[in-house]
């Protein structure tokens, strides 16, 4: 079965009204809009418009605060906290990325810890708020226990993400990643098509290899033999989003699919700006940038590979999506199916024909 | 054949007395000489003295410049730039990491570029000497093109290692990872043992899998299918240090072994400081380390597993070898006998007994 598409702004209309019915303030249901429409755009689709029936349930349940007043305090010139005041994750972290870029202007460098945050979604969009004022941004943080240690049997850290992007002469150098070897929503599509999961990505309940993904009890690190380096990558998102923020531990953040929807999770996320006019000079940086790209995209390819840049494949997807709609996969096609009659909201209309 | 034992101690002052023999002054014989010691004391044979020969002959014939006037100069609050002034990539980055580390207790967050650097060994080492002042330190760097890309044929990052470390109540958490899926000496170590090499972990000269140390012509980025995680994660080193500090991207850096010894190679490095004073605090900054390794360690491993720690392992063997001594591969040995004769210096007495 193939996913119904629809325009981008009709996608973020309806989410934006789903999420004010939901209980949101206007500032939360952008941001949360935002975030979710920028990794539908970009092909991220586990971190899309995939969480709109999520993020309404935990606002309308009390674990997301709808109306937060987040607060930002400036610790030393170059640091800061927002307090997310329990809100969701977006409306906390995209004012983090503000004040790290207003920071780093004048200090060179500059980092903001968010607390009492939640989830929120894809960690490059809010790199990528950073690049596109022409700074570099990395933003980590953690999740709830799924992803086993190296020669661990047992979900420990999140899929711990991290993310980092800069501005080039052209689209923005982006990098996003989880820590795991893959994400858990492979998982899934491998059980509904009935196929293999690549050796050494995922483990069962004693933490032995599983291709198999009905067997699949937790991911592993990425790298495998060298698991002990996705581990370790893992615990580099830990101690900055979780350890110096205060927040809770990956293994001691409630699960994100409860059963409880009202205790607000406490999670962190570390948001840091280098200026590059602050080191060899903003010029120079993207000069540098688009000979790094040039020589990269220019490296020979295996036989029948094809050599990319970190984004290059996300902002082909993001063209395509922009020209062809977002694909939206039943199950959330439902979801919002019964959040427009429950509230009272037109859906979005479909786009037509085969793109 | 087992390799020859020596202490600490002696191999340090071998070492300096060598590196002064060969043209260097006395702080840069000394920086050397101690990220060296670092890497050997830890395992990290790679990076240790077996690179001391190497290090001579640089200074001897005019690469690395054995008397540089390393200068520092402050940008912003929170950021700074050191020109090692092509001297040993160690005399730069030390002072760059003290420099770091005093400007995040004032700004909460600093970074200091090393330009005109050179070869620095561990990054490891530097990142550790902010942990050891409380903060959490980072260092990255990029090295001369040895690493494929994901899909690529060609070798294009170096093995740009990213290096993390933090205080805890005990000896610090320590990440010291080559983005590459394994070190070129694993290659040589296949080699010369006649084993195979992991799967997936180097490649011939076409870019294709090869377990044939013989046949290894560039080495794979971390993570097999997924090794678009480990070239983003070298073009996240690639960026700081070259990109950002105006240096050479690894495609451009002259290589490591010659045939050129005496031109300087215009390499950078990138340190970051973050003071947890400004974040959760001091205090809790600890406390919730100490919280995150206990659950850690306590992870149920796999069966004939063991879960470690980042740096767990590392500190065993430095406990290790502070008392049976640091292994010498014999072919270290013949250089550092050949470096004793010529310079009239005398060898480290080995350890006796079997340890």
């Amino acid at each position: 079965m193939s996913a119904a598409r629809f325009p981008a702004e009709a996608l973020s209309a309806f989410s934006e009204a789903a999420l004010r019915a939901a209980g949101a303030d206007a500032p939360s249901a952008r941001d949360a809009t935002r975030a979710m429409l920028h990794a539908s755009l970009h092909g991220i689709d586990s971190h899309g418009f995939r969480l709109l029936p999520h993020y309404c349930r935990a606002i309308g349940e009390g674990r997301v605060n709808g109306r937060p007043s987040p607060r930002f305090r400036s610790t030393r010139a170059g640091s800061g906290i927002v307090d997310a005041d329990d809100g969701h994750g977006a409306r906390g972290t995209y004012l983090a990325a503000a004040h790290a870029v207003e920071l780093a202007r004048a200090s060179g460098v500059a980092a903001v810890a968010v607390v009492r945050s939640s989830h929120f979604g894809a960690a490059g969009a809010y790199a990528l708020e950073i690049a596109r004022e022409g700074l570099f941004g990395m933003v980590v943080c953690n999740s709830d226990a799924f992803v086993r240690l190296h020669e661990g049997a047992e979900r420990f850290h999140g899929t711990n993400p991290i993310a980092a992007a800069a501005p080039t002469p052209g689209r923005p150098w982006l990098l996003d990643m989880a820590t795991s070897a893959i994400p858990f929503n492979r998982v899934k599509l491998a059980q509904s098509l009935g196929l293999s999961l690549p050796e050494g990505t995922a483990s069962d309940e004693n933490g032995r290899d599983t291709t198999d993904p009905a067997r699949v009890a937790m991911l592993a690190p990425l790298g495998r033999e060298q698991g002990y380096k996705g581990a370790g990558l893992a615990g580099l998102a830990e101690v900055l989003s979780a350890v110096m923020t205060g927040m809770r531990l990956s293994p001691e953040i409630l699960p994100m699919l409860g059963p409880d929807w009202s205790t607000p999770r406490r999670m962190g996320a570390f948001v840091l700006a280098i200026d590059p006019a602050a080191f060899a000079g903003a010029e120079a940086f993207l000069e540098g940038m688009g000979r790094y790209l040039s020589l990269l995209r220019g490296s020979r390819p295996a036989e029948g590979g094809r050599v990319l840049a970190p984004g290059d494949r996300e902002w082909e997807e993001a063209a395509r999506r922009e020209r062809e709609g977002v694909p939206i996969d039943p199950d959330t096609l439902a979801s919002m199916q019964e959040i427009a009659a429950a509230a009272s909201i037109e859906m979005p209309a479909a786009m037509t024909g085969t793109p």
